[in-house]
C-alpha cells in the first residue's frame, strides 16, 4: 500500500499552510470537512474534475492541513485541526469562521 | 503621478490575502510594519533585492494588505488592519502572532 506523506507537526510551516488555503476550492473542501467532520474523498460536492481533487487534496495534506487515511479504496479526509491550533493559534479558525461568512453572503 | 491601485474594503478577497501573505519575505514585511507602524520602503533590511522587494509590495498592496503612500520619492508603507480587521476578523492578527512566534523561536 503507498503510504502518504503527512508532515510531523513541527515540520508543519505557517506559509504553507496559508499558501494550501489560498484557493477558493481548497478553502471550501476545508470548511466543509470543518462542518462534517472525517468524510470519504468522494463524497465532496466541488466543480472540478476527481484529478483535480486529488491535487487539491495533496496540497492541503502535504501542507499539513488534512490528513488523509486510507481505508479500503476509501481515501477518508479530516482536518488537523488540534496540531494546527497548536502550531498557530488561532489562525486556522480564523480563517475557517471568515470563510464560512463569505459563504453566507454569497451561497454556492 | 503614478496612482497606485488599492482594492476597495469590500473587495478584499480572503484568498488574495492569504496567498499574499504565504510568502516568508512578505510576511516578515508585514510583521515589521505591524511593530512598527507606518515606514518609508527603503528602511527594511530585507535579503532580497530593491526589485524583488517593490514586486512584494505591489503584491501585498494589491492584495489589500498594505497601503502605499507616496510623498515626494519615498513610499511610506502601513498596514490595513482596520480594513482586515472588519473583513476577515482575527486572521490578520492570528498570523501576525503566529509568525511573531516562529521569529522568536528562530531569529533571522
Amino acid at each position: 500500500m503507498k503510504i502518504l506523506y503527512h508532515p510531523k507537526k513541527e515540520d508543519i510551516h505557517l506559509t504553507a499552510v496559508l499558501a494550501a488555503l489560498s484557493d477558493p476550492i481548497r478553502i471550501r473542501l476545508v470548511l466543509d470537512i470543518a462542518k462534517s467532520g472525517e468524510r470519504p474523498c468522494g463524497t465532496f460536492e466541488q466543480p472540478v474534475a476527481k484529478s483535480t481533487m486529488s491535487h487539491h487534496v495533496r496540497t492541503l495534506r502535504e501542507a499539513g492541513v488534512l490528513n488523509v487515511r486510507v481505508q479500503g479504496t476509501q481515501h477518508l479526509l479530516s482536518l488537523r485541526s488540534e496540531d494546527l491550533e497548536e502550531r498557530f493559534p488561532g489562525v486556522l479558525s480564523s480563517i475557517l469562521k471568515a470563510a464560512e461568512a463569505l459563504e453566507r453572503e454569497a451561497p454556492r
